[in-house]
């Protein structure tokens, strides 16, 4: 079987929809111009909400992105919103009221003891220690806190020194990855406004931009297992396991970077023929890939402060040797950090309310595989923070992304050592002897952009840029 | 009289002495080749400790800078521990736990009502909306604030709505002028670490670079009356008032722009033979003076929380109008915004307590010529705080830089449309056709530099930064 759009899209993420619907604006392009190949057997990629009837509460969570991050500019939220596809009142939620700290001793008084004003001081010192130079050689995140730790150690009362250090591995919940290998030169983000909660779902944004494009362009169950750059008749080939083979005049490729990072004869690679260069393989190993997972506990009654927005239980002072290393079996409570959002506060008249927990990488990996011991992993750090008596969840969820072979984690992470421009400018193939020879094909997804980088609109940028580059180079033909 | 010193500097305040420390520290100058010449009978310029006597509980309060700003990277803050100068222990405070905020309603928590995270995202706001384009024609705090909550309404609250405008007016207690005339663009500071009190005074500092100038160096109640710039020995030629004429090679300018702005024929005015170019002249107008107060009240009890490092007391929704005009009587309490450090915090072991208050223009003016109002400006404001019957102040202190003809205010402040830019570049004569045409003149001062503008470390690092141009400029002889 074969097909011969002008368009080949890999991946039906929000990138990838995103370009598609963009090109089908486009007055000259026809709908059946347009193909889009998935391998699962739904759309959305890491954009994924549960079902109500998953939930014993009727709530439904998003299982990848969450937020709305950079709220005063961010482009999925102004798109729903001049669409008239949002009810700003109902649908989202600022969930950012200042995060409630526990430790294994305890409630610390976070505004009481100054600690944020000396994590905002970490943080503004990180900056100027790698603006300094921009050679300086990147360490990791532990180390870069404790060298603030030493030098103005004279200034710090005996709670900051006991306890920021610690605060800060709060960063493991943004990036997916534990401390010791993240990178201090990357560490810092520069956000355009606060998080703003998707309350709706954002499988409701797929649904938008999916019921703009005619379904019968989107072939799910379609694993790519060949891009073919080379053919007689100067068109790209994509050809499926099934053996479906898609001819078109340009490619766009939103694979995420974890499936591009595999090698070409992995069972779920992507091979190319003829094999990428070698400056771009190379590329494709500058950054790396996070496994940002969660975890959903719901409770018949609400034992926690529900007026609370979030909760942080920071770890103990532990050794960092192996915090990345693979779990082989449950580590002890208090060993990583938890970051927690208080569902209820987002749905506040439901009967019960429920915990929704960030968990970083190895921690992911293990829990996704061992659901079953979620419960006995958070109830002695839980136990710090009730003030009714504490209860057993009456429903637990857990992601499966590290077990999802068409994932594989979660969305780019930078280790110490790593530079996501380096790929971003190598996959543009804006400049000279970057990109792929041929023009035509062209990458898209949280990987390739630098502002909104893991993030759905930073995704969803890529695909509009991606589009646009097509529609303007058949408008110069 | 005459005097001939290799190198004349105006004014003894912290960037004088600080050129003439450093000059004085190399090993070609000789202790007789420095002169400063001091317009008041005192060293310290815009620094000023009143004494422990001024004070009913033994306190020294600083009535002019009493912050190391930007502390991760302060200049004199790094300077004093060099050196071992200052006790971290004992010698500063961090005063900067979260703002309890007040309104004419009273008690506002500003925490559950996360009226912080909407101050951040105006202010971010106002950032994106100055960075889009750099020509975006300036406008005043009030309106960039208006034009936020306009466009933001349907993401906050009705009481962010309420509140978040009108608490952005802390800024006038940072530029001290009203948020109507202050720039928008150059509204948001980006800082480089903590604010740490300095609790000891900055008496210390100036004493400690003072102690190391040779007293008679220091002419002190010498006004100048005119700079001459061309002589027949091409000296330059400062005369003061009392006719005293000191001739030099170098020159540096530390009078503070208040005095620089002044029609040169004016009593307190420097006359400049020749007149400076039109390029300076028009250049010294593009940055305004503010007039940055303080009012301190001294209680024999603490009738507030002592717990509270700051207070803010919101002001009423008023019209905006008039806010920048000269008053003529006292204005209703609530009109201004109040900014005050709780000093119980800064001073526990005393018995009473006091609050430090800035005050901004116009009502710096008012109150520092009409301190007997200034408890009853006060009192109905304070009335929404007490945690214990309030009583009244047992000594008031009330600043006097507006009414001091050598002061005249306290720094530069931005108005609508001003840039400070222009001044610092034009007064630097690093550039062609920029400075004076004889570069043997130089000027330094806190209106004379880009990092710190404003403070204490900034006019330092300007003063060190004209006596090492003046010591290459030798060199290279």
């Amino acid at each position: 079987m074969s097909k011969t759009p002008k368009v080949t899209i890999i991946g039906a993420g929000i990138s990838g929809l995103k370009a598609a619907h963009t090109l089908l604006q486009d007055p000259n392009i026809k709908p059946e111009e347009v193909i889009i190949i998935e391998a699962q057997d739904h759309i959305g990629g890491r954009l994924k909400t549960t079902e109500e009837s998953q939930s014993k509460l009727g709530i439904r969570y998003d299982l990848g992105a969450s937020w709305f991050h950079d709220s005063l500019n961010n482009s999925t939220l102004n798109y729903l919103i001049e669409n008239n596809r949002i009810d700003l009142g109902k649908d989202v939620y600022y969930d950012d009221k200042d995060v409630q700290v526990y430790s294994s001793d305890g409630y610390l008084d976070s505004g009481d003891l100054k600690l944020n004003r000396v994590l905002e001081d970490i943080e503004k010192y990180i900056e100027l220690y790698f603006h300094e130079d921009i050679d300086k050689e990147d360490i990791s995140c532990i180390e870069i806190v404790d060298k603030f730790l030493e030098k103005y150690d004279p200034l710090l009362t005996d709670e900051q020194k006991k306890y920021c250090g610690r605060m800060m591995r709060y960063l493991e919940l943004w990036f997916g990855i534990s401390n010791d290998i993240s990178s201090g030169k990357f560490a810092v983000m520069d956000h355009q406004g606060r998080n703003l909660l998707n309350k709706k779902g954002y499988y409701y944004l797929v649904d938008v931009l999916a019921n703009e494009i005619p379904k019968s362009s989107i072939l799910l169950n379609e694993p790519v297992k060949t891009i073919y750059r080379q053919n007689n008749n100067k068109k790209i080939c994509v050809e499926t396991k099934n053996g479906l083979k898609v001819y078109s005049e340009y490619l766009i490729v939103t694979a995420p970077l974890s499936i591009l990072q595999l090698d070409q004869n992995h069972e779920y690679g992507i091979k190319w023929e003829p094999p990428l260069s070698e400056k771009i393989q190379k590329s494709l190993k500058t950054m790396h890939f996070g496994a940002l997972g969660k975890v959903v506990l719901e409770f018949d009654n609400i034992w926690w402060d529900k007026n609370q927005d979030r909760f942080q239980i920071i770890a103990d002072q532990v050794s960092t040797d192996n915090l990345s290393k693979p779990l082989k079996s449950l580590p002890a409570s208090f060993t990583y950090p938890v970051y927690c959002v208080n569902f209820a506060c987002v749905h506040p008249n439901k009967k019960g309310g429920s915990l929704v927990f960030l968990i970083q990488s190895p921690l992911t990996e293990y829990l996704e595989s061992h659901p079953e011991e979620v419960w006995k992993y958070y109830k002695p750090m839980l136990e710090k923070m009730p003030i009714t008596p504490i209860t057993d969840p009456i429903n637990i969820i857990v992601t499966d992304w590290t077990l999802n072979p068409y994932i594989r984690g979660a969305y780019s992470a930078m280790h110490v050592g790593d530079d996501a421009n380096d790929l971003i400018i190598t996959l543009s193939g804006e400049f000279e002897n970057c990109g792929i020879s041929e023009k035509n094909i062209r990458f898209a997804g949280e990987h390739t952009v630098a502002d909104g980088a893991g993030c759905v609109h930073g995704a969803y940028n890529s695909g509009e840029r991606e589009a646009k580059w097509i529609l303007n180079d058949l408008n110069q033909k």
